[in-house]
């Protein structure tokens, strides 16, 4: 991969990257079209990376089907699909890596202890082997696309532009995401809770509401009518440094992260601007 | 520095790069020529980089003469010197850095705690700015060399080529350091002891002795000779693990630190092949 993309670079034409899990879908897809917009040659990569999992986490279980996302790729326009094993990206053990020790601790870093150092590694691996121009993300993971860039920042990756694409969503606001594939029919449904609880609180912030309190007591409200298994946050945060705020000012985060059956739901909505989190209007 | 090696790479310029701390001497100047001979264009960067000292150690004490560094640097052929501040390197606060847990407490690393998570950040981020094909690294730092050889592998930078230098030594054997500067005449006598003692350790290798106890208590006669003010090591490693053996075999590592007045001096020979090491033959 590392000695194309060389040549690429040498011939002056522009990478752009989707990095991905693979089970593609149109979320996936969006972020494909985002990157052949800025580049003369699209990469996807798909690799399920063991380091992001945890021992209890779905690794052994995440979704594949690569005949299927061939297609949607070569569909999409795709040049090349990066498809290496667990087995040729870590030849070497741990070793090396790369990590962060605060923005990457909060949201999802505080269930899931060394996700973020695992995706950081990756991310900064397929950077040195794909030498992006242009690197894509989904606001879907939020926190991870803000770690990404803060990576690019400082470590001086010659990546020229992270871009981060709107949340795509299912026709009742469910963030599109390869885990929905786990979903049970009534799973599915009560699924639709967290959209849900990101819609009550843009209708309240826009009633004029920006106590952080008084909206996370709304959203518990409406996730709670989802009868989830658990409710791993309901929080809101400076997008800065990802801390709780007691009030909406500035660019700010609302972002939540649910289980309902076995699966773990994240989703998100940033304020003011809610382009990104692309919640459908009533 | 990135935009401008971005351009080299792209009319395909073979760049070799030779980061340093500055005050340069006939070591680094060995590592230049290394350099030369594998690329077309060869960067030397000056930086001390402050995060890979700890808070008792000489960060604002350390020499420099940039004047000097210039004049050596284009009577020996480096094209540009690449000379940051540290406010321009670490502008965003830590945030992401690069890491290792494993070889990285090991030797220096159980004396200086944070330095090479220090040195790899700060590496990292040259090799993201200068993009070099190749870059040389001085033996005389084993323990880093073999640190930044298993972060371009473990996370695949784009270096083709890792060269570590032979140690270059005084006439009486000590290996150059800008940090030599800081001795006195009485201490730079006594600076002796430690290739003194690498050299008693290669004498007893040569007629026989594998036996790393007997290697070690010889070493350490000869370093108490030179009356240091403190002994942080005299190690046999593997080279691989850095993890000390009891017996000389496959590759290996005889590496010391003492401290000499104030100065914290380091030396190495590596075995079997001791050319890296470079010591003076009697």
């Amino acid at each position: 991969m590392q000695k194309v993309a060389l040549g690429w670079r040498r011939d002056g034409k522009r990478i752009g990257f989707v990095p991905t899990m693979g089970f593609l879908h149109e979320g996936h897809m969006s972020l494909v079209r985002l990157a052949r917009a800025e580049a003369d040659i699209v990469v996807v990569s798909i690799f399920v990376n063991p380091t992001q999992f945890g021992p209890n986490e779905d690794y052994e279980r995440y979704p594949h089907d690569l005949a299927r996302d061939r297609e949607l790729c070569r569909q999409n326009g795709v040049d090349v699909i990066f498809h290496p094993s667990a087995g040729d990206m870590y030849s070497s053990g741990p070793g090396v890596f790369v990590a962060e020790n605060d923005l990457s601790g909060r949201l999802c870093g505080a269930f899931r202890p060394g996700h973020f150092r695992g995706v950081l590694t990756v991310v900064a691996k397929l950077f040195n082997l794909v030498l992006p121009d242009a690197a894509v993300f989904g606001q879907k993971d939020a926190q991870q696309a803000i770690l990404v860039r803060n990576m690019v920042r400082d470590l001086n990756f010659p990546v020229k532009t992270i871009i981060i694409a709107p949340i795509v969503r299912e026709a009742d606001g469910l963030a599109m995401s390869s885990r929905n594939s786990y979903l049970g029919p009534d799973e599915r449904k009560r699924a639709r809770c967290l959209s849900a609880a990101l819609k009550t609180a843009r209708g309240l912030y826009r009633a004029g509401e920006s106590g952080c309190d008084a909206l996370k007591k709304a959203m518990r409200r409406v996730i709670e009518g989802g009868k989830p298994e658990a409710i791993d946050y309901i929080e809101i945060v400076a997008e800065r440094d990802l801390k709780p705020i007691d009030k909406l000012a500035g660019n700010c985060l609302i972002a939540l992260a649910v289980r309902i059956g076995r699966t773990r739901l994240i989703d998100n909505l940033p304020l003011p601007d809610d382009r990104l989190g692309n919640l459908p209007e009533e």
